[in-house]
């Protein structure tokens, strides 16, 4: 396991480097992020390098035994590209060029801007290869600025089009451009659609596509020179979570793992779902473990900050990580910066370079990666469980909501927390995976629903599985039209009902027959699918006059499966823990524990072991029965038949 | 009266086309709007036209005996001419040119827009004039699209500026230009005023004039060619009832009738009073009955949308626009569009193409109007109460609304539903039309009051008229300059009242000394005149020490009439309740019946008939006395001395 | 004592200038402002000055022995000048230029605006110098317009930059352009920050700091023409109070003395804590008595309007100034406007130019001002307690607040308020201003400091002084980058605290063990300091089992004074209350007299004498215990032991 920080060395005089590499060393570090910002450093005029700085840095580092991943620095222009490439320079969909003096500005169509990141990535692989503690990098950093709309951009979209569709009657089709008559007769017509809600739904859809191909087409310029020059080095990217501009599947697939960074404390609440959501994510983009490679360090943010890990806090949510997949964790930044827009995104140590409070808990927590490092190789999370996870259907939904309120993630949430309160480990993976070694697959509104995968889900249900559908599924094929079926389309067979019609409630509605839940009522909200069963089980309803005669959630015995629908959007988490006890039920799936509120559970297995990790992500003490006579890694002692866990505490039982 | 939808058959496989006209026949339709988005099918390339796509589809139409009214389909252009003419797109306040994709982004001073609108329409003329089953015209749709602010459109504004005004003199001292040092000495020194909270408060209302005169420019091109070619046709447009950006009177002033697009199904409540003024204003335009051209047929919106019309509200709100006067009710759309940014905006038939519950419950609705077509014709609705609607009042208040909270539209309403509530109906008419008829005249804040309508006015109520002004009344003349006099001005007199000081209240204050409305206190919120009754009466005042002196509500008697004066804002509606019957009692209004909450009361005569529509627009059955043994024509029966309304049930009694 | 009203003859026709002449005599004025709007009047086509209609009105005012102040008109350039000469309108961030048609719109950078302000100035300079009464200048208005962001501009920025640091390695360093790779090669690289939410803190910083000097400068070019024209005429500028685009210090250096601009009276509450704030800061900008030259005379507002000043308040709000140090006072305006876009920014008169209440309450008023003047001559406010104001760290709050909803001035006025409500006067002055006169030195939020204001400070407490510092003081030196000492830095000793660890805190923590307020809790809320007490006494501390550990309030002696630390914001002013009852006691300061809620105490003293003012700032009548004895001067009355105020009263005790 790779632990350690993201270190700025030319932030520092250098009589401080070996201070730090020294503190490093003490604090059972073993591994830095550099370099990712520097590339005026590194070419401080166009075309003359100069890494000698940078030799230095990691040479002292080396000399602790500490490695680096490398950035290639394309995140931040230097000044001198701007003033003489101007065309480099990203366009406001408003027509401005950026202003240089920030960062993640750049044309990702424009030549030069392309042929400048080739040339400075070569000119580090070819430097570094050989240095014996680099071992990684890291392309460019956080994928995913605003798009561009500069002429360049425009016609690089046309010509990904003409690639995509081949001809225009194709286009016109795809877009529907028949629709307030749309119609274009050359490319040359085609516009970058400069906001998502008044313009073609299709043709805003394949910007979304085409924007991602930018950023792929980019960062494949930058590892094939790296996989060329540097053959023993992995080569990694460092995702956002939950960050919904770019397909990540598609980024994911020219590095060797993925990487992310995760800011989990800001003193929201269900931050640690979404931590635990983004690592399931994180580790399904290639269906392996992943490394954080940025870490909450301390309180975050450019102009106002947030909370500080309180005493505890930093070591639970860095085992969180290891719980979902991690193997490598990076806390973001070694000493905080006294300079630039973010002076407050805090480090290990503060402003004033003093190893305190936030270094020795990041130590502490590194000793803790030393005691489980052996038990945990070879051994990643083993989900029964899938959620698909669809950017088109996203996008599809940001662009065209359908109902007031609606957002995908928030959908796919609502599931994917209740397993966790339930104890489920989950994979969050692409439409495109295969289903085989699931027992539930939930899909949240796959409101983009290609037939192929209509069918694949069809089959899946046939076969044997338990599928979990909601409302919006079907909607749309893979262009943004229409289906012209009834819906849920080619899933009305596995789900066993018919949707003739469907609104937005503006008002909430009681849900009625089912769910019993003590005294308190379910209320829809938002939106009713009018869903008629047809072979379908009604398993809950509406009052109310008019919702009356549908379904709110049916389920349906086909094939040897069993396909659930719900057909709306409940008010209150209950009614999400009733269903998945209901759905995990039918489907066999059997949490390791179940957690009481506030404690996490989480297994990784492998190569004959098996650790349940135990995370109380609350602020009080909590006593849970666990399995006897195992062994807990971190305390070293066998567990009796109840265990307590202080607050932030973690353990991690060996069950086998 | 004429029935049907709005259709798209360039939207659909030609093997449809007989289908869906044996379905609109067997609904009892009889009507379809089409081609108005279509340019880019009629002319593919600039010059050539085909319109043989539209004949085979009006041939399918004629063979079941349906009509048609055809767009002029300038509101959405062709690729080509925005690429072919790029000063056509409209320029937004910043000097982004709209990007083409989206429709309504035409320069309406573009020569070159306005020759491209006159040749499509001169084509189209020619080639459907004897057409048989083409009986008129809409023209472009919904004008009213965001005003340009291109080089053109300014040189234009101040070719308007020089026909307005004569002289530089004259517009200085219409526009106070001596405040701020803004005298002109050049037509080309003067702006398009970029944002109407900065600018000169005179220069943004001519700015607003000159806006609805683009757009009546635009229209008369072509009604000039559809009246010289097409003679037999009518020329209507598709205004959008409240819609406040163009001064509807004089774009109304063009055509044979109005019509208007209304969506009342959104879930919000009180839709259905603005359905119903909004009829009342179309009715208003020309003084004679109108077509409803667009009308809910399912959950609208373009990214989100809305609640589903519930069983029996389709045809309710239909009924309720033929209460109102309308003679033609088009639902849009006919089959829910898959492609585009309207896929959500619901249509008769679902995306499936399936002739469903809303099919259904639209060919119900054709029935009863079939019931009611002999008895309606040569009817309309005859008010003995007029609002004032004024344009110019209403664009003045949005350029500085005098207080926080103000709305020239909200003030009229709380007049308007109170009406409602009351039974009476009533007509929004301009300050132009002849008052003789009225009982009673409602002028809610006329802001802008030139000396000709005060005195107006004045005569009105000298010769027996009721009149009910209210605050902000006669502060400004016409060309935005406040009047030099003691407010009310002219109308001092016909009120008895002086107000020589005025204020926003920034919280509210009880109502005192009337309307001891059963227990709870009446408020004054947002604005108090500090009203000094003369030889009125004080019906109302305020607690409050230092409001104290002052009246909130007066009644004068001028000559043979009544002037009433409101000097604030109530928070409740029930203050207009009790009001509106101290007014109309005065006025000796009587409503047709006194209507229990939720039904609306509406009468239409004519050619010695009287039909009295009931209508119950709550979810709840509705019982209410009624005049027994006459007609109630939807159902056939004589009526008793009461009749129950179910939820969303309308009857309509011939009462004479 | 000047009192009187903004005048604007060339809004009304010469037949008023006259009466309004006799009218402000009959009020006993004595004086007006005019001409700051009236440039296209006075140049009304380029280099053609025309000053005859001003030399009539001049004289008109003359034979009733009314003097003038005279606007230099720069703030509203005439048509003719944007027309002319288009690079004088300032530039937007996104490129556009401003519209001509509103005020306030010019590029201080432009050297066509430049050299067109100092040929008007020296032309109006040259024909006024000698007209007699004419006594003074105000140049231009409110200067603190958006700024410009046009090529010309970025030069000068640039320009002052290199000034400002020499090299371009200094500017690096101050900028820390090694974060993010930033470093520049040319000063021509150097942007203008588009916005101060993204780019470089330091460079933000020093763009509010040029756009000072912008202004600065141009108000010189202009001062430096009536110096040498008008040797005999004062020179001042009217001010806006607390708006903090400018720093006030520097725009002051050098004027005669400070004027400003004051509407406290708009409905919301707590404004007039804030006029008595704002005059205090226009006390301290050049530690001299100043003039109110523009001062609420009615409802206001440009779009919408506030309330009306209610009988009695338009006397108190002016009396306050004097209180506060005001000498002169002018109402704005004389009759409201009836053009333009401040038609509702109502004066003495209304539109209607009727002599009518608020002209005889501000008569009134000018009759108090003559019974006080002889008394007040050579008075002033002679303050025991020192608020520091200091635009640097306002500025660096703005730019980055550190915790959300952070604000400089809030901050500020926590203090100020309750000084305020013990009945304490307090100067508000710069950092550098001497403070040996000061028992007490409170200084909020000193985010920006420097080694020698630290020094300074140290020193103050460390000779007897009573120093009260709080939050994120410290934290940035005078560039903008962070200090790497553990805060609070240089003033560590001086309060005896270190802090380690701060954070922002989303929810409320109770304040722990002091401050036992009568049964309620006061609460922490949005920041906590995690305060370590040294050598200094903690005076509070938190609830809650992470903060437990921490201090909230420390005391510290230091040296023979003493240093107080505040490291939280409190929710309830009563913390504050007991706060400055502590700190008070501790320096010694006694308020002349504390007030009941609701009334307002200041002294006024010098040659000798000793004004008490007395305002009751509530709308119930007060008591309170006076010095009895005393000639109470507006009454011309001898005090008892007990006084009376009634609603908005006010009484002047001369206590020596």
């Amino acid at each position: 396991m790779y632990v350690g920080a993201d270190y700025y060395p030319e932030h520092w005089p250098r009589e401080r480097w070996s201070v730090y590499a020294k503190w490093m060393k003490k604090a059972g570090f073993n591994a830095v992020r550099m370099a990712e910002f520097a590339w005026v450093f590194m070419e401080p005029e166009e075309g003359r390098f100069d890494f000698s700085w940078l030799d230095e840095a990691l040479a002292t580092l080396r000399k602790r035994g500490i490695s680096a991943v490398l950035g290639t620095p394309t995140a931040v222009m230097p000044a001198w590209v701007a003033e003489k490439y101007p065309e480099t320079l990203a366009m406001e969909a408003g027509g401005r060029r950026a202003v240089w003096g920030v960062r993640k500005n750049n044309c990702f169509s424009s030549g030069a801007y392309r042929l400048l990141s080739e040339r400075i990535t070569r000119a580090m692989a070819l430097h570094f290869r050989s240095v014996p503690n680099v071992i990684g990098w890291q392309t460019d950093n956080e994928f995913g600025a605003p798009p561009c709309f500069c002429p360049t951009c425009r016609a690089d979209f046309q010509d990904w089009l003409r690639r995509r569709y081949g001809g225009l009657d194709e286009l016109n089709r795809a877009w529907g451009a028949h629709f307030w008559g749309h119609r274009v007769r050359a490319w040359s017509e085609i516009r970058i659609p400069p906001d998502q809600s008044t313009f073609n739904p299709g043709q805003c859809l394949d910007f979304q596509r085409f924007f991602t191909f930018q950023n792929v087409r980019f960062q494949r310029d930058q590892v094939r020179i790296l996989r060329e020059v540097c053959p023993k080095h992995f080569v990694t990217h460092n995702f956002m979570g939950f960050v919904p501009d770019l397909n990540y599947f598609d980024l994911a697939e020219d590095l060797d793992f993925v990487s992310w960074d995760n800011y989990p404390i800001h003193g929201e609440p269900g931050m640690l779902y979404d931590a635990a959501g983004a690592g399931d994510l994180m580790r399904g983009l290639k269906r392996r473990n992943y490394w954080v490679m940025e870490m909450s360090a301390g309180p975050a943010g450019w102009g106002a900050f947030g909370r500080n890990p309180r005493p505890g806090e930093m070591r639970l949510v860095a085992l969180q990580q290891v719980a979902h997949g991690a193997d490598g964790l990076i806390w973001f930044r070694w000493r905080t910066c006294t300079a630039g827009r973010e002076q407050y995104w805090h480090g290990l140590l503060g402003h004033d370079g003093r190893p305190l409070r936030r270094y020795r808990e990041a130590a502490r927590t590194a000793r803790d990666f030393k005691k489980l490092e052996k038990l945990l190789a070879g051994t990643t999370v083993k989900a029964d469980v899938a959620i698909l996870y669809d950017y088109d259907s996203l996008w599809a939904t940001r662009i065209q909501p359908s109902f007031q309120g609606n957002d995908y993630q928030a959908g796919l949430r609502r599931y994917q927390q209740a397993l966790m309160r339930a104890g489920v480990n989950v994979d969050l993976v692409s439409t495109a995976a295969g289903l085989g070694g699931y027992r539930l697959v939930i899909a949240p509104q796959l409101y983009v629903l290609p037939d192929a995968i209509a069918l694949k889900l069809d089959a899946y249900v046939r076969t044997g599985g338990v599928l979990l559908a909601d409302l919006r599924t079907g909607v749309k094929d893979e262009s943004g039209l229409c289906h012209e079926r009834t819906l849920p389309g080619l899933l009305s067979k596995c789900l066993g009902i018919e949707i003739r019609e469907y609104e937005a409630i503006p008002e909430s509605t009681p849900i009625a027959g089912w769910l019993p839940a003590a005294g308190r009522a379910l209320h829809a909200i938002q939106y009713a699918d009018w869903v008629i069963p047809k072979t379908a089980e009604k398993l809950a309803g509406y009052s109310g006059w008019h919702l009356a005669p549908y379904a709110a959630v049916t389920r349906n015995a086909h094939g040897r499966g069993v396909g659930y629908y719900v057909g709306t959007v409940a008010r209150e988490s209950q009614f999400y823990d009733e269903l998945i006890a209901n759905v995990i039920k039918t489907a066999r799936v059997r949490p390791a524990l179940k957690p009481p509120p506030g404690v996490e559970v989480s297994v990784r297995s492998g190569r004959g072991r098996k650790l349940l990790f135990l995370m109380n992500e609350s602020e009080q003490a909590k006593t849970l029965p666990v399995p006897a006579g195992k062994l807990e890694v971190l305390s070293g002692r066998k567990t009796l038949a109840k265990l307590t866990l202080p607050r932030f505490g973690v353990a991690v039982i060996q069950i086998r």
